[in-house]
């Protein structure tokens, strides 16, 4: 069964990327944008990187969460504009070649984001400081999002002249009420973390990064000690649910786990029960 | 027209149920839970039954809304685990074929609960105490929650080790904020009352068991006073718009509307806001 | 290129109607529902106009957002029963055929309202006082709502009777919680401003209506302020995304903007960053 | 697991019904309609009979292949008009509620056809002589059709001034060409078995009913000697095409196969290849 | 009931058009495409009227079937190349704004021809001599085809160096075999009236073009003979069978006939039947 | 703008594949499968390079068709059934996660066979000899069959006891009549290429395989020939359609010309109609 994409733990860690770092620690691996300097401002390397990252965890069965987050004093500031204003200077041999070309590439981008969302293991986000532009489209691939009371959140696309395009305008929609998605999307206006709560965008706050890091930690540990086939499937059938119908989804469950639930995780788990002792799953 | 499954509300009274009541009083039914012993755990039997009340009252065009309630200290605690843990030690004659039945077992459980859906009257469910694992499952296939102070709920499949699959994996994502729903499941994580109102789970709370089926018994009496047909048809059409585009749905309830808008409900009503007096609906 | 239909500012500003005005400044039109002796109650009239107006606003490009609001002591008080219930006295021919009719009746009049969903720029409700039946239809069409203190709702067609058929079962759902919505329908209960805004169907509260004018004019005036491309592609992929799965979504908002990104306003917008000055974008 | 519905191959052949009648012979059920005098004619009573004796084949896994056929001169001379003019004459209480009734109706009258397409096994029809109006909507329900030479076709609805309301104009246009399907319901014009294999709609002609006979005997010995399982699973898939996109099917057909893939047929096909004998498959 | 378009038959007769002519007969509309001199080739103001025309045949309940024809010795030609060039010479302020504007002229000019299909009568293409191009997206909105032998087909648009944008590739992949539709679109290859016939596109062939003439006249008039409110159900539902599946369609038609079955056709079409006499229906 | 993958042509060429071969030729690429004493059976090597060498060619613009053949006596035996009984075999640690693994494996089979259909240029496939199982599955992902007198085709898979998981019964039923697909499915009887035209499963018929590369290497200049970017357009629009409703399709048709539309190639194809020569088109 070679065509499977498998990796092994060891190859995971020992892969480079130059603006962001991978740790795995528990079966909890964290992925941690690392450029500082720039608020960590997606340029394209940055932005290729994520989704080279996520697909790797999702062929290594020993991770069993992932944490995003982010180095320095913001989250992540959007979109790297310098790079991006590229596009208006790029050579243009034929009108019709170089949009079918940006097509392709506006594809590729939100692919890399995809990547996050593919993965078969739940995604935290957490995030703190400026989560900006193409910052909100990443962490809405995310399964959650955690946040710090510092943190500042805007659809800023509309301020640079654009419609979105990487994902916001597709995921956020299902994920906070209709009504303010399209004022934030129409005005770019800045909200808090405690707004954001409120709308659902974040699950919860901590007072600061180092609490926030504790909390999703914390969150991280919890979900890595459940059995792991379940939390996987679990996530298939969530994102299914999103664009089906329920009766497709009871439909597609039904046939799922005819095949999954004889695991041994469920033997573990019912066992663990009268012992009362902590179970222990296998990846 | 023999094919049409209809049936009279005195054969619907005499039907017996091991481990469920039913009593109709002023076109409100109220099925009850009850195996209060076991904490309304769902063995295969009254798992069967539910299916078969629902079924059975959606025949009655006398009954014009039904609650769903507990008996004892606790609405539901999940699935008797007793008898699921059978499936492991089934015979199994052939790989394969043993799968496809478990694939049709699956799908005759989620039917059950599907009765409650597809009831065509509005289906409230009252729930205290635990509402864990497959009551969560079951509420979802209600039109609307409500609780007393004490209920406790969690979506506890992920603590089995199994990936839940008669239904809150499918219908719960429609109900509450998506990052909640997956936080909830990914760590089955009790909640309270208030917690359930705030995402919406729960429309209002009630201070304890008797005022949770006082409020809901008004809610009844109020919704069973309405013109019956008006009420069907609402509760179609909300069930249709949640699996189709706005403009699918558009369409379907005017050609729906096309054949039922004449009826003498109608009539009655706007002639009871000319004498102001409450008005008297056929079933 | 003369099949498009286009329209001058001009001509727009010169359209008359019986019910409704229309003012348009600095390219925020106004339009205002104007029978306050009926409580702006929607009759046939109004109902076309509403249409009209709207699919006339969607040809100039000049405007770039809309604000519904009406005249008088409330907002709209729905459709006006004594046309309405014309339909009981109406001449029957052949029973098929008037229902056929009642279908095209039906169509047209959800068509109305749905001109102001189709309506390429952002449509912002300001609501008082009563809104009542199909006034809960026609705001559910527009992307906002902002109410004040007094406003009253009421998703009222249940009691005349009716199944609801001009829009609020189709959209509501997708703008507040789903058991929420079913109480509403079920029960048509009256709720006030702060229970709408909770519920998220909108977005927030003045303290009275000339207070919400101000609200809702400093809005307008912030969205008419930024790139209009970008906000009339942001609608479009709001919508696209409401009634599409995510992955159909991406690839329509890649297609999209590989013909529309590289608009002046995108430069114009880059270009204000730097000078920090409020940019001038084109219509 | 009592949920499932599952019967002995003795019970099913001890079932007796009015108008039809069902013979099991090595795996292959034969439904012969009975009313030969009536020209098979479907009054509600046969109607009823056809949904309940494919519900009750679908629960018996000893059946591997079903044929369809008609006693008599005829396959099927369509719904019996007799008892249809009955709904002019039924009594009419409330408008709303006689048409609420006629919904459900037609939707009991579909559902018994619909158990052809729901029975996990092929179901083969096997037409000749008259092939009218309901005989088409039934014949859509079925996996092949085969013809004698004598067979004339008609979508005859049209005639009694009706649009076809249980299958045909659902089924059909998935199964002939569109164009020719229009040309068919707009006129009602007969055709015979040579064009209807020309269009698609059978498969292959014989010269008369006992070769019509052979031809299909021999087609579901066929199919009754290949692995059950597999044969079910196909049917399953090509049913789920018909109605998802292709990417979808092929999500379901993997989550499908990763269940059912490993059964003893495989093994027993494999090594009847090796010995060149005849595989025996369980059922 | 002011909302709905309706149009009496003289208003509809007395409309002028400059490049096609309307006559009306015994129910039937003969649209006739008339620049004879430019092979029917669609300037803008032909396309303008044939959605014009077939918006207000729409309107007219006495129309019960329109033929739509070709004069001269080319049923059409296709686009007007001329006018289209000038989309290249069109002066463009901002590429985003004018590519906005060019989408929603290709929505416009799409619309025209979707009249065609949205016109609730059933529409009979007869073609003869040249159907090239932008013919074929206008014809594949026609329910049938019937060509003289003369005819000849060709998807030109690859040849002027474009992706076909007015509805070829969205229909004509559901009239045709899959395969062969490729190798037409990518190859723009001409064919001839027998291979039309063969693969679908064309129901049957005339010899000549008064020969066609007669044969479609005698189908029309066939239809027009028959219960009109059946013919318009039929056309819908076939229409919406093309775009949803098989259970959608099944409830439609079940919802859709609760309405529209007890109409005074049906009465009249079953009396017929017993008096042998032809049935005369209303509009 | 790195992140969109682009491969020149010399790269492309320099691959190296064990089991297949590449050739370029004035923008027509063929990929032969080359494992002739095997009769080019599927090996999970064979299976995993056609994925690859799909992909590749999709991001050299220079390739504009590509042509799929097999060397020797056969076109493709179908799958190695060497290999694929080793799933029988492997080790089972959780019977749970040893599912999963086997739904990746088949998704990852399915995947490479779905590069074929991604590729945006035609792909024909040239057929002969045997074409079996697998091989049926890969090559309806191609646009066009086409077919020598010799071909010999059959859907296999029930002949070694499982339902088809790569393909066929997802694509085959949206290019071949229903009820044939379903025989054929059912019986796995072979089929010559007479039947196979009939069937609409290969466009033509050569002689011989000399004949046959005759036919599809002329076909392949002729589409080699046409506007690169319309002909990518076009295959995007039918795959397009298949999956979506007519709607659906128009309007993304419309989004993707406003950006496309606009090529030098629409400029040279007009020119070349007025100087009647040959239009040369970049990649």
């Amino acid at each position: 069964m070679q065509l499977l994409k498998e990796l092994t733990l060891e190859s995971l860690e020992a892969s480079q990327y130059e603006h962001l770092t991978l740790e795995v620690s528990q079966h909890v691996a964290t992925v941690t944008l690392s450029r500082p300097d720039k608020a960590n401002a997606l340029n394209m390397q940055l932005w290729a990187e994520i989704g080279q990252v996520f697909e790797a965890i999702d062929q290594v069965a020993d991770i069993r969460v992932v944490i995003l987050a982010g180095e320095g004093k913001h989250f992540c500031g959007g979109i790297d504009l310098a790079e991006f204003s590229a596009i208006f200077t790029a050579k243009r041999d034929c009108e019709g070649r170089f949009r079918e070309r940006l097509r392709r590439q506006i594809l590729a981008m939100q692919d890399s984001f995809t990547a996050i969302e593919r993965c078969r293991v739940p995604v935290i986000a957490a995030v703190h400081g400026a989560v900006i532009g193409g910052a909100i489209d990443m962490i809405t691939c995310c399964d959650m999002r955690y946040a710090s009371c510092d943190a500042k959140f805007s659809i800023r696309e509309i301020d640079i002249g654009m419609t979105a395009d990487v994902g916001t305008l597709q995921r956020l929609p299902k994920i906070i009420p209709d009504g303010i998605m399209r004022e934030l999307a129409y005005t770019g206006r800045e909200f808090g973390a405690e707004e954001a709560r409120t709308m659902g965008l974040v699950n919860s706050i901590a007072k600061d990064k180092p609490a926030l890091d504790m909390l999703v930690g914390e969150l991280a540990t919890e979900i890595a000690s459940k059995a792991p086939l379940a939390i996987r499937g679990t996530k298939e059938m969530i994102l299914f649910s999103r664009d089906h119908s329920v009766e497709e989804g009871l439909n597609y469950i039904a046939t799922w786990n005819s095949a999954m639930i004889l695991s041994d995780d469920i033997q573990q788990a019912m066992k663990s029960r009268m012992t009362k002792q902590t179970p222990e799953f296998k990846n």
